[in-house]
């Protein structure tokens, strides 16, 4: 009988090899509980959260949880159903209603996750007779989608116009559809896409373009609507793609668009048709988010503050990070082991980060993952720099 | 610039007819607002649900409800985190231990949905170099995990031993590890599948086996813990997948086994890694729903009591159901037109059923798919069997 977890021997030496090096799992971190938006309970310890996707704090809001509270007094826990069958209850449209009305768009479907949100557009939108342009940094639920798709997949270089022209230059022939995907600040980096670039490029050769702005819902553009609201190019975007458990602080997804096709979407999207619909209580929860975020835009504002006041500070201590001042911040190490030595001594002094391996980090060197939240305090950030400063002495920076 | 739209064609003739013949789109019900488990307001009318997967009706449980306010009060309403990284909070440990011991396994995994469930397990589990037997009706989530995996897939026919046999004998000299995978309960049928049989097979193929309890978890066995517990087969099972969208009312997915192996798909399983966890109010919910179906054995007697009361009345109605007595009771029709006709005459007099047509059914023939709750008097079933009779007879059964 052929060992089915064979196929794992690779990754398994890997993993020892780093959990032999390391005194702790850096993907088994278990937050014993929340505090408040900033800090956790991590083996014991009160611990600053400056590894999350929380970037208004809004998992901690007041008005959202006692949504979710009032919601599940008296509608339950879940719906049990799909959104096709039993699972469409009134809230769930109201919320589709509410995010069609922020971005300005015709049409809103909303997902399970964030995940299954690129899953079921996606694979929804093209097939094997057509063409996806990928920003090869792109997130693995964007690649999932492709594959579930199975639409021919061509990656273009990291936020390269150029690149991206060049190879869909040589699709000119093509007669199925061309769809480029690109994301609005990407997790790892904080890099932000240079969609309106994009946008025209997708113009001049008759492609469409969806942009998923997971990470910069929220968080840029005027009213938060992400890069294409920045950059002012939203009406040339086909389809945004979206996430609520960043910063909305719950679960689950979006597509909003202006075309009327996407109404098939509710009847061939799988990943939306066959998968339970998000109980009521999210659904509250999330609308309540959303209208904090609408009606508290100083969230945004300090958001950025918090992100520049990290970004120089990790600066000023010699720390290698990133151009963009977004809420991601990432700290460039050399070797994977000092990278381990340096994400255990954070963790050890109060600071928990995210941390980022090869060959998951986009240029094969491991990442110190911080992001800032709304929520922090000046001085929670500047503790978090003394620390990080600190090590990185120790360390002989 | 080609139609990114025009692929759905075919599929938009076909739903034009259909919403042209029929006076409400049956794919867009929406439930206002649940009154209880079993009654939900639809256009305007208290209705009764005989179409929801809330076998227990548990998403109307006041001690789950309870605990999701309890801890959306102390905790928040989200994790903004992949359980890899910052999405691990102490409660979603505690299911997974409460799960695996429930289950009489070392391990649990769990997911943001039961369709990540079952992507996750299958492409963490096999490649393309292994073989994928399915059962013929499997759900689509066992379908686009498989796609996902790369693997081979073969299908066999539906809960057929002899057929899954004969090609895994076809097999013998494949060097790749065999899965096979079956359900527990089918979901649109109420079929059990015969898992006793399909272990002996397993066994003398060298084949791994995935059961997929979704439907029967909570539902059949002494303790509910499906149907692999009912047949007594549950030791020869590998992998038991499963969902808290049903029974337990809530939302989420989980997979348990004895393989240590497992601690690997932690960090190969993108649908399990690169999506934000479950708010910590759903693990919450879940956990005391599981307490509740523990705690409350008389809520699996009630539902076979009433899955007995109603499929022998809708018999007596003169209907065509299937042979077994489960909580999914379909009713088969002969053509389109009469089911959707059925369909709007039943919600029309206060009964909720699904409609299943063609392609997606199994044999090709429009279902009226009705399930039926613990949470159900035997004076709703009564008074839907009536309503049921009634139009069949209209419409000279």
């Amino acid at each position: 009988m052929t060992d089915i977890f064979a196929k794992h021997a690779g990754l398994r030496a890997a993993y020892e090899g780093l959990t032999a090096s390391s005194p702790r799992n850096p993907f088994e971190v278990v937050i014993e509980r929340p505090l408040s938006a900033t800090v956790g309970i991590i083996e014991g310890r009160e611990t600053l959260l400056f590894g999350t996707n929380n970037y208004l704090g809004l998992s901690q809001s007041h008005r959202a949880a006692e949504a979710a509270i009032d919601t599940a007094r008296t509608m339950g826990v879940g719906t049990t159903g799909s959104r096709i069958a039993n699972g469409t209850f009134g809230l769930h449209r109201a919320l589709e209603e509410k995010l069609a009305r922020f971005f300005g768009k015709k049409h809103c479907m909303v997902f399970s996750t964030g995940y299954q949100a690129n899953l079921g557009t996606i694979s929804a939108l093209v097939n094997k007779d057509d063409v996806l342009l990928l920003d090869a940094d792109s997130h693995a639920s964007i690649y999932d989608g492709a594959k579930l798709s199975g639409a021919q997949v061509i990656r273009f270089r990291h936020n390269d116009p150029v690149d991206l022209e060049r190879r869909l230059g040589r699709l000119k022939d093509h007669t199925g559809a061309k769809l480029i995907i690109a994301e609005g600040i990407y997790s790892m980096t904080g890099n932000v896409a240079p969609l309106t670039e994009f946008t025209a490029i997708a113009k001049r050769h008759g492609a469409y373009i969806l942009a998923d702005e997971a990470h910069s819902f929220g968080v840029l553009g005027a009213t938060g609507r992400g890069v294409a609201e920045m950059q002012g190019c939203e009406s040339e975007i086909d389809f945004i793609v979206g996430t609520f458990s960043k910063s909305l602080g719950t679960v689950g997804g979006y597509c909003v668009t202006d075309h009327d096709g996407v109404d098939l979407m509710r009847l061939c999207s799988r990943p939306y048709m066959f998968t339970a619909s998000l109980p009521p209580e999210i659904i509250a929860a999330t609308m309540a988010a959303l209208e904090e975020m609408e009606e508290r835009p100083e969230l945004r504002i300090k958001l950025q503050e918090n992100a520049e006041r990290l970004h120089s500070g990790l600066k000023a201590a010699g720390l290698a990070t990133g151009e963009h001042v977004s809420p991601v911040v990432a700290v460039t190490l050399e070797t994977v082991e000092e990278a381990i030595i340096f994400w255990n001594a954070l963790l050890e002094n109060g600071v928990y980060v995210n941390l980022s391996l090869p060959p998951a980090t986009p240029d094969n060197r491991p990442l110190l993952r911080c992001s800032v939240m709304a929520a922090h305090s000046s001085e929670e950030i500047d503790k978090a720099v003394a620390v990080f400063g600190a090590i990185a002495k120790q360390l002989g920076h």
